[in-house]
C-alpha cells in the first residue's frame, strides 16, 4: 500500500487545532488541488467563502448546533453549489437560464463535494487536519445571509482546517463485501455481519479516547433514518432557485 | 508543493486503456481509501456495482451516448447513493423509514462523491487513470434495472479505471480569485477576467492533442444551462423513493 491510499484509509475528523494559522500560499495550494478534480461538463460549481470575521464564526458555531471549533479552527471554508456564475453565461450568449433542474441541482453538489475532498487530501497530506461542518444546514437561510449567497448558490457544508491537537482514532467501516457488489445489488445482506459490525462500533465508542458512548451503527441509522431531517431544505433549496423540477 | 497536492493538481480524465487488468488486491485498497472518506452521520450511504458483464457494459456505452470506454476499461464502478442498508436498520430498530426526505437524499449523495472522489486519488496515486461517466444518468431507470438496484437506491455515476493508454493535457481551470471569496460572495466578477479565461479555455482545445475543438468555457455553459437538462430526472429519483419532500 502506497503513502497516499495508507493516509487516505487513515481519515479521521479533527474538532481540536493549534493556533498555528496556515500560510496563505498553502491555502491557494489547497483550493488548486480542489480544483484539480473532475467537474461536470466543466461547470466548475463551486464557490468557497473564507469566513473570517469572529463575530460571523460565532453564529457559524450556534447555527451548526454549538461547534465551538467552528470559532476557533485557523480557517473556516464554507463551500457552496454555484450556477450563478456559470448561468450568468447565458446571459453572454443571449440564452435563457433554465432554472430550478434537479440533474443541474445534483451536478453542482457532486461538484462541490469532489472538490471539497480534494481540499481535504490536500490538507491531510500536508499535515493538517480537517472536520466537515453538515450542521451548516440547520440554518440554511441565516448561513446564506451571513455570507451574502445570491440566487442559485446554496451552501452545501463548512469545513474546519488547521493544525491537529488531538489523535482521535480512526472510526471502523463497513466490511468491504458490504459495500462492493459484483454485476447486481443483490439485497441480502446476512444479519450477522451487521451484528458483528455493530459490535466492532460499539466497542470503538466504548474505548475511544474522547466522548466515549454507548451505540452501535443500526441504531444510529434508525435514529437518523426514522425521522424527519431537515425538513426545510426542499422549500430552501427553492428559494434560492433550485427547484428540483 | 509536496507530491500528493502536485497529483491533485495534475488530474485528467483518461479515456484510453491499456489491456492490463487491475489487480483484486489493489481494486480493494482503492475502496478502503474510498470508505476511509468522511461520511455523514456516519451513513456510509455509498454501494458500488462493479460491472464485468461485456453483455452489460455494452448497454452502459449506450445509454451513455455512445462512450465506448466504458465496454474496454479494465474496470467500470457505477457508483449508488444507498438508503435501502441503513434504512433497514429502522425496521431492526422499531422505527419507521422517514421515506423522501430532501437532506437524505443529499447526504446520501455527498456521501457517493467524497467515496467516489478518494477512490480516484488512490487510483491516480498508483498509477492508474480514471475517468467519470455521468453520462449513465441519460437514462437512469434502465442502469438500475441492469444492475438490479432495489428502492432508496440510484445510480449516481460511472467510474472507468484502468493503467493509462493517453497522456492528454490537463484543462485549465477558473482563476483561483473567482472561486474562494473572503466573507462575503461579492458577485461582481469583471467581465474581463471571464473573457480572458474564455482565451485561455479556447486556446487550450485548439491545442490539445486529441479532438481539438471550437470553444470558450461561457460558450460552454451557456449552452450547458440554457436548455433542460436529463428532465427525467425529478420523477426518476421520486420513483425510487427519493422524492424530495
Amino acid at each position: 500500500m502506497n503513502d497516499t491510499i495508507r493516509q487516505l484509509q487513515s481519515h479521521r475528523s479533527i474538532r481540536k487545532f493549534t493556533d498555528e494559522a496556515i500560510p496563505t500560499a498553502l491555502l491557494h495550494e489547497l483550493i488548486g488541488a480542489g480544483q484539480g478534480a473532475a467537474t461536470s461538463s466543466f461547470l466548475q460549481g463551486t464557490t468557497i467563502i473564507r469566513v473570517t470575521r469572529p463575530e460571523v464564526r460565532q453564529q457559524f458555531v450556534e447555527l451548526a448546533g454549538g461547534q465551538a471549533y467552528i470559532g476557533t479552527a485557523p480557517e473556516f471554508l464554507v463551500f457552496c453549489a454555484d450556477l450563478r456564475r456559470s448561468s450568468n453565461c447565458c446571459e453572454m450568449h443571449g440564452k435563457q437560464f433554465s432554472q430550478g433542474m434537479t440533474e443541474h441541482f445534483m451536478i453542482a453538489t457532486i461538484d462541490v463535494a469532489l472538490f471539497a475532498q480534494n481540499v481535504v487530501v490536500a490538507a491531510e497530506s500536508a499535515g493538517l487536519g480537517i472536520c466537515y461542518i453538515g450542521g451548516i444546514r440547520n440554518n440554511p437561510q441565516l448561513a446564506a445571509d451571513l455570507l451574502e449567497l445570491p440566487d442559485n448558490v446554496y451552501p452545501v457544508f463548512g469545513l474546519c482546517l488547521g493544525h491537529p491537537a488531538q489523535d482521535p482514532e480512526v472510526k471502523p467501516r463497513l466490511p468491504v463485501d458490504i459495500v462492493l457488489k459484483q454485476d447486481v445489488y443483490n439485497d441480502a445482506i446476512d444479519p450477522a455481519v451487521i451484528a458483528e459490525y455493530d459490535e466492532t462500533v460499539r466497542a470503538y465508542y466504548q474505548s475511544r479516547t474522547g466522548n466515549p458512548r454507548e451505540a452501535s451503527w443500526s441504531e444510529q441509522m434508525s435514529g437518523l433514518l426514522g425521522k424527519e431531517s431537515r425538513p426545510h431544505m426542499r422549500d430552501f433549496l427553492a428559494k434560492r432557485g433550485f427547484t428540483m423540477r
